[in-house]
């Protein structure tokens, strides 16, 4: 965390001081917004919270409720949310309020006694390393909580418009082409309409999105057929592994078990049977007594004493999606840009099994949030919008299948798998995926291509920076190198160093020198009168330790001058860490390698030291000529 | 963190129920208070912190300023110190926004040139492994922000009183002995005295402690005789390790540079020489620009360009200490119990070179205030807190003959030494005790005999317990021991099995029955109404690996039921990590062991599972014999 540079910052250098917008910030919302933000889930959280760090962007997020979320239903935080949180400033604190999962259990009928379950198998949750970060189970109220603080902290002084209902929307032409009608949902002025006219509009009002609806997408997908009940409970119980996350098949039915944070509640997802479409609406009126009373049936011999219920619902599995995440119809691609984006569940609904809706609504929001901020800023084409449906429709897509065929096999009775292990296998088999590690967006003109890949072999092309271990030079700590990478919606440009130590001639000297120096380096777009690291963080990793590489000898792109003082940045001077060499662990050619990180913390491409020309061409797409000084980024 | 368990807790965990007397806190300073705390520095506010913990108990802290410290000028914490913070929740996140000493440097005069440094050295700050907490620097200001924030989410809803300045006391006798006079600092009252009569007050109140005073204390020691000059500033400058605490030793005089969190502060303490006894007081009038000219000579051929100046003084080492931290004196020992004691820099000053002001005066804090809880609540004889004085004032003396030493040495020229490397080799020889590790209190009430030492020999009796990996057997979960003992002023019972596993006959089973169901055992002074565990954490670790634990088998004091659903606590219940078997590291006997550990995280007691009648008498001493139901400590 750094701070201090503008002068002695007394309190919580979490909270930065206003700028911009957030300065005299109008504590009611404004007729004119650049983005209005509608639905105060997580994807809609984590874009306000991104596009807060914005400080000339003004967003503005509403919400029909008159206030917070007092408990949200989603509770599956996987390994890349967190590393998301990281970058939000919150991972740590989650993480202390959080169950972790660190094992899954596997309960079947006994052989000898069918009907009695017994466990049958054990699987640790990560067992490959796919992340320093764990998996967690957490009420989505905290998530939301964490965002509003981050985004109240922000520049901009972000905080959320409660009590109002989106009616719909027109696209038309001006500064601010999108017309929103939104309505009152409480207070003086309820049920009366206002219209808020915005650059843009995105959707994250869920499942029911009147915003989707409002540009004519329409979900589609298979019909629910099995029904669930749910219930988060306090208990007291003999079976055993109450607290561990288990999938349960017992003769009577199935449960997936998910041990809730604090140490005592947990939740159950309690198999109702298919569900008889002559009588569809039936099972939805399942009392809590039912759902309780068919848990013990196939917890037997175990029994479950309910004591208390924090929730509860019954719910039918459906597999859903919309073709398109914004307003651009197939007939208009390339012919015009996005105005009006669609998010998370608005786009993508399904079984709560794998525990992954939260968690890729959340990166919805971040993959769109920094493309919103650069365009609005002026550093990006507007073409950099239409990526955000290209990319994240595949997400999606990806991510039903996958829930299809989970959910299927978790409403299976044990004598219908052709293997009893069936169940755990898939699950230890397709760890990687419910991390969510196995999104890789392709080629487009924020992802480059593969033509360098053998230079990183550990940093895919399109796939999430995986962080490795550092050690800083000018303070001799060890860290992990992508945890230095906050939500700051900034490009990152990791140089790792040929084998010539800091100083004299190579190929890093030479690469430095064309970024600081060339009118072809992305760099030259940076304002003049910001920060020279304020669009672009370029950070340099040496082959040497820490104790070999000479802070004077750093070429000075890796040092730059920053703030009112003109002070030296010392925190993007790397050296291996010999006990876990962050060359030989990520693949990483000897002769230097330079990987491009989106704000959104993908992999945007891996080139060698001397292609200059090629890094100046990606770039060149993403960034506007340059036409007087824009804003700094960060202050 | 464990919660829920009264019911579904929708916002931040950390915010406990008020209960207690924090029902309707009077937001002003009433006239009769349970405790005084006098001052808000880092032993008073953990002493209220601590005792925010008891609801039943009003403590009130003033302090003369009208607000929050803006700049404190501690900034060393210590290993010990980051451990105590992550009792008290927020060790992770001081730690994010704290500078880390992973390392030091040492430069010295270059043997070919003299007038000029070089780097000589580097050490390791903590080669040894002796916390996995790190050593930090951090503003004192936001470590008291910290604790604030703790007490005002405990129960008891606490908050400085600010604006109060101490005028005197009077220690006579009834309910409330001690009569305090204070005095308004502000506001419309400014000057106006008022009386608060308290039973117990603590002076926090500093180097110049009126309550010190009052009780008839002097400080005692060797006269100042060496000025130095400190500066935090924002500077560019060429020398390599700026951000890498350094000890310098020029040609000119010495600097001890620590760098500061945030990225680019730092603080120099730059030698100003000998003191004149003569002309005592001219070098206080010392400028920032002559400090800054002096560090520029030292530092040769290296420049420092100062750009802005936080905070820079002048003091002169002075090394003191008083005798006795209560106000009984040393004829009327035994005869009373103390009424009022002095913490901190009230009872011991010295330089500040060595880091360690701060963190000795929480540890006097913590010492103290568990003591005061028990006390007014009932659960022990006030002869306790006569503990309090015979321990800390011990600590005290070691802390004065070690900064005499460092701080002496630090001022030496280098031709001064007998070796070239004696400053570091010093340095690398005593790191545990600037870490904070080397207290080790001795036989007392509160610190039993080290007759079972053998049992346990990790775990020294009189030190602080050392946490060590475990797994706790109810999630799967890897943890470390020690980091689920908060600052909940619990006694805390480790139960070390011996190798028979949990179910059947075994020395840990009769122990476990004995301790839940005997009339000797110190649980049985637990109050009827209060949940079983709510005086005495009792924790269970079984020598097998979690997946052989049957938590079934595991005896019922293990595993209490609270709350007003009883439900059952899983969190008590651990087995070995086989990577980092806790009975290998700490020296565990295989045959079992008892360790009991203090509020304040110090080993009382090391005892066979056998010694039964050896852990009631222990406690007898500790515990009043029970007179109808207490008031429950946690809620």
């Amino acid at each position: 965390m750094q701070f201090h540079h503008h002068g002695y910052v007394s309190g919580d250098p979490r909270v930065r001081p206003a700028a911009g917008v957030g300065i005299n910030r109008p504590a009611e919302l404004p007729d004119e917004v650049d983005v209005l933000i509608v639905g105060t889930g997580p994807a809609g959280m984590l874009a306000a919270a991104q596009l807060s760090q914005f400080p000339n962007v003004t967003t503005r997020i509403v919400e029909r409720r008159e206030g917070r979320l007092p408990i949200g239903q989603a509770d599956g935080i996987q390994a890349r949310s967190v590393e998301t949180f990281q970058a939000f400033g919150f991972a740590e604190r989650i993480i202390t309020e959080a169950y972790r999962i660190t094992e899954m259990a596997f309960w079947k009928p006994d052989p000898a006694d069918r009907s009695r379950i017994v466990r049958a198998a054990r699987a640790v949750d990560d067992e490959m390393g796919i992340s320093e970060f764990p998996h967690l189970i957490v009420n989505q109220a905290r998530v939301l909580d964490y965002f509003a603080e981050f985004m109240a902290n922000s520049p901009t002084r972000m905080t959320p418009d409660y009590g109002y209902e989106f009616h719909g929307l027109e696209v038309g032409q001006g500064e601010y082409p999108v017309t929103v009608t939104l309505a009152h949902t409480a207070g003086p002025n309820e049920g009366q309409e206002r219209v808020v006219r915005a650059k843009y509009v995105v959707g994250a009002d869920g499942a029911r999105s009147k915003v989707r609806q409002a540009i004519g997408c329409t979900l589609a997908g298979d019909q629910a057929n099995h029904a669930w009940g749910v219930m988060d409970v306090l208990a007291v119980t003999d079976f055993p592994d109450i607290r561990t996350k288990c999938a349960i098949q017992g003769e009577e039915g199935s449960i997936l078990l998910i041990p809730r944070e604090g140490g005592y509640l947990f939740r159950m997802y309690v198999d109702l049977g298919q569900v008889d479409p002559a009588t569809h609406h039936a099972v939805r009126n399942t009392t809590i007594e039912q759902i309780i009373h068919k848990a013990n049936e196939i917890l037997h011999p175990y029994t479950l004493d309910v004591r208390n219920v924090a929730w509860h619902s019954v719910y039918e599995v459906g597999h859903r999606l919309t073709d398109r995440f914004d307003d651009v119809l197939p007939d208009q691609r390339g012919t015009r840009t996005p105005r009006v984006f669609i998010t998370g569940d608005a786009c993508h609904t399904h079984s709560a099994k794998a525990g992954q809706g939260m968690n890729v609504s959340m990166q919805d929001g971040f993959n769109l949030a920094w493309k919103l901020g650069h365009v609005l800023e002026g550093r990006s084409p507007e073409s950099l919008l239409s990526t955000y449906s290209e990319e994240r429709q595949v997400v999606a897509k990806n991510l039903i299948d996958f829930d299809k065929e989970w959910s299927t096999m978790m409403a299976k009775k044990p004598e219908e798998f052709e293997h009893p292990s069936d169940l755990e296998d898939f699950y230890v088999r397709t760890a990687e995926f419910p991390a969510g590690f196995m999104t890789q967006y392709t080629a487009s003109m924020v992802t480059g291509s593969n033509a360098h890949q053998d230079l990183a072999t550990g940093f895919p092309v399109g796939k999430r920076f995986k962080s490795a271990p550092v050690v800083r030079v000018g303070d001799t700590n060890p860290m992990h190198l992508g945890h230095h990478a906050t939500a700051d919606g900034r490009w990152r440009i990791y140089v790792f160093a040929d084998a010539a130590p800091a100083g004299g001639q190579s190929s890093v000297a030479d690469f430095a020198e064309w970024l600081a120096n060339s009118p072809q380096s992305p760099l030259a777009a940076t304002p003049s009168d910001a920060d020279p690291d304020a669009w672009f963080d370029v950070k340099v990793v040496y082959q040497q330790p820490h104790t070999a590489v000479d802070i004077n000898a750093v070429p000075a792109v890796f040092k730059p001058q920053v703030g009112p003082f003109k002070l030296t940045d010392y925190e993007k001077v790397y050296a291996t860490d010999p006990s876990a060499d962050i060359f030989e662990l990520r693949g990483l050619d000897r002769g230097g390698v330079v990987v491009v990180v989106r704000p959104d913390q993908y992999v945007a491409n891996v080139l060698p030291l001397t292609a200059m020309a090629e890094l100046a061409e990606f770039f060149a797409g993403l960034l506007k000529p340059r036409q007087g000084a824009g804003q700094p980024l960060t202050v």
